[in-house]
């Protein structure tokens, strides 16, 4: 275990006065707090773990850390893959998880008022009491926080109906990089006042501030979906699938898991998925009694484009089987060795050529790598497993990871679909949008954190 | 007619240098392309109109103005309602109408890449054409621009359902203050990579950039909806109902007209509107199969909210002529004197309020007032109509807006809720937004286009 670095004396003393026993300088714990999922990545080594519970104590705490140039490194639940809430050194990881309330919930107004660290399916759960729901759902929707959501703008399964978080954040309290506090945004469904500083700051990786409050827009639950499954001898059989579907209908989820992922979880799972099959597609409707008739419509394209089985769930439980299925994606690979989850993006029907890109990397790097995703918004995750005692391995699937990266980029596609970019994307980061852009981010983040202290190295 | 201002000689010839005869000195036109659709508002003295067919001309127009001083005043075409299109004294007025293409339509990735001076509805013809639907609809959807649409973040009856304008832009190509061409955002429909510039340049009321192309997220077309319509005894039970619809399913179109519109509707048209009612309101689901369904149990919400009549509509003949009662309301308002039309938005369930505040306001300062709009997004558009020639009614006019604004801030609500600050609104935004938020504005303004000569004194 490494130590802590060390902090100025003075700092150190006024942190304390601040948090009391929720400022941790505790080894194990400080380094426990350094680090995302994204364990590939060798993080920063942190001073303290602050664990503020108020936005006063957040602004206290900023404060001081601008004052002698400390960083600071926000922090949910750390379930990011990408590296965004690793510590850099000499930082305070500044953990949201004791701001972790639902404050109110408007069932009038479909909105709720959430603290940064309540975990996602908490406050699915609590506006569920009110017969609403707030769709976005990260594959981790069970252990990540909205605080982390909205630092990276994250999507989910559900976003190819229903948009990504940012779609669903109407305005933020935010502690800047001076510690003052800013009010975004509105309660209101609709607004056009000023810049659209909520947009800006969802998605900016915890370097314009610190989000200590959200506003959540809510909609009525949804209809319980339709779910189909189809296999296919080709990826491109599956991609001209997903195509037609999406130019046919709006379906509120829709997967693609190449034959690899499809063979990590039936190996572990048995659940009964053709194992042969090139690739499986999984959709599901929710427009209540119209989605039976979606399903057999979905039906009808899979098989108009060559599938070998499509079919769609007899009943609610397999259908909750077959999206257990795709969940179980990740776990699946995990179990399987060292890993390195990417997510790229890329226009709707350059998937299946996006998948072939991978297989041609992953054979010539020697890096087994599954690919499984949100194929109806073109965002996929080529995950690579290696073997850690491999001393070259983790060069290779370094390299396997950069050239899927580029391939992205060359099917028009981008460097980060859902994940952000943290550390693990930032040398990508200018081929996709120029020095133009990259050096107006620089501009903005200075507009909001002059002393450079919010999660410096990150996101650009 | 106001003499258009002078140009230095130098700036004026290099302009037509660039533009040849599309740089337009004529008074008449230059006059016509000085103002919006908000009337009520004086703008300022033109020098030229540039009619630039290209974004090298834009850009090249842009770096001339920068260089000299000269104001650039970006104009879709010219439906705006808020003065965010008016001339500024000595400024050049740029015209997007020459570029009107749509470029590209990629049916397999639901995307179309257009020009700023496309009309919002020869997007929806094209796409059309391949089953699919670019939906941001504002009332003006057959005269606006897209790239107006794009600077006001322009909404429409179909929010509700299908949100906003900077719902549908996935990217931008801009050309900055010093004429330097920017390009934002992707063409897939995810991305996470930096900060999200599209989003803030869309409702930036050409004060970021010129948007010069636009790639736009489509949809397959939605299913033909049925209709509800309603009457109310009381604008609080209307209210109600809209709340209860709001809570319990997703309409396609909710919309509200005070007594006052229905009369100016029914007086003007005989459509057969019950005038004795305080309020009507008009709903739409568009779920297909499920849509009949939709609207019965919109038609018992509204029983049980003390309707005195609620009924769906016979055939799509009697949906559209509903529709088109609410869309007939702003001219049939505009027929009866000099009109200032406002724009404000309250959380979804303070509209009943809004409306009552609204009256009150309008018998204290007699100045006759219609009240209409978006109820299930609330976002009102209450109307003045006063006789110009009497000297004190414009004034009137101007307080009674004022006290409107007010209202809704008091309500919790926003001061535009998808018309834009424009200059209208401009000293009422520091109320809503606070001291910070305009502060960063003005950073942000900076980074984009320092020499500040991109429609100075708008949106903020």
């Amino acid at each position: 275990m490494a130590r802590p670095a060390a902090l100025e004396a003075g700092t150190l003393t006024e942190l304390k006065s601040i948090l009391g026993r929720h400022l941790v300088t505790d080894a194990d714990v400080v380094a426990s707090y350094s680090q995302d999922r994204a364990t590939f990545l060798t993080p920063g080594v942190a001073a303290v773990v602050a664990m503020p519970s108020s936005t006063e104590e957040v602004s206290a705490v900023v404060a001081v850390c601008a004052r002698d140039g400390v960083p600071v490194v926000p922090r949910g639940a750390g379930s990011g893959l990408a590296g965004g809430a690793n510590a850099v050194d000499g930082c305070v990881v500044l953990s949201t998880q004791r701001m972790n309330r639902v404050i109110e919930i408007d069932p009038n107004n479909l909105t709720a008022v959430v603290q940064p660290g309540v975990i996602n399916a908490d406050v699915k759960k609590a506006v569920g009491e009110y017969g609403l729901e707030y769709p976005p759902d990260p594959s981790s929707f069970e252990f990540c926080s909205i605080g982390g959501n909205i630092a990276t703008n994250a999507g989910g399964l559900c976003c190819v109906r229903y948009g990504v978080t940012r779609d669903y954040v109407l305005g933020l309290e935010v502690v800047l990089g001076d510690g003052s506090v800013l009010r975004t945004g509105r309660r209101t469904l609709k607004g056009v006042a000023g810049y659209d500083l909520t947009a800006l700051i969802v998605g900016s990786e915890g370097t314009l501030g610190v989000v200590t409050e959200a506003t959540l827009r809510l909609r009525p639950k949804s209809h319980v979906p339709s779910t189909l499954v189809a296999f296919f001898g080709s990826v491109h059989d599956a991609g001209a699938a997903v195509a037609a579907v999406r130019r046919t209908l709006v379906p509120s989820l829709l997967e693609l898991m190449d034959q690899r992922t499809v063979r990590a979880v039936e190996e572990w799972k048995h659940l009964g998925l053709d194992t042969n099959a090139a690739a499986m597609v999984l959709a599901q409707s929710d427009t209540g009694s119209e989605s039976p008739a979606d399903v057999a419509r979905m039906v009808e394209l899979c098989e108009a484009e060559g599938a070998t089985g499509a079919v769609g769930a007899r009943d609610e439980f397999e259908s909750r089987m077959l999206v257990q299925a795709r969940r179980l994606a990740i776990p699946a690979i995990e179990r399987r060795g060292s890993w390195l989850l990417n997510d790229v993006g890329v226009p709707c029907a350059r998937v299946p050529d996006l998948v072939e890109r991978v297989e041609e990397i992953a054979a010539a790097t020697r890096i087994e790598t599954f690919t499984f995703g949100h194929a109806g918004d073109g965002n996929m995750h080529p995950t690579m497993v290696f073997d850690p005692t491999d001393p070259s391995a983790r060069d290779r699937t370094q390299q396997a990871h950069d050239e899927i990266v580029d391939a992205a980029l060359d099917l028009g596609g981008t460097i980060t679909g859902e994940h952000g970019v943290g550390t693990l994307k930032r040398s990508h980061l200018a081929r996709e949008l120029g020095a133009g852009s990259i050096d107006l981010f620089g501009k903005i983040k200075e507009s909001f954190d002059p002393a450079g202290i919010l999660n410096p190295g990150k996101a650009f």
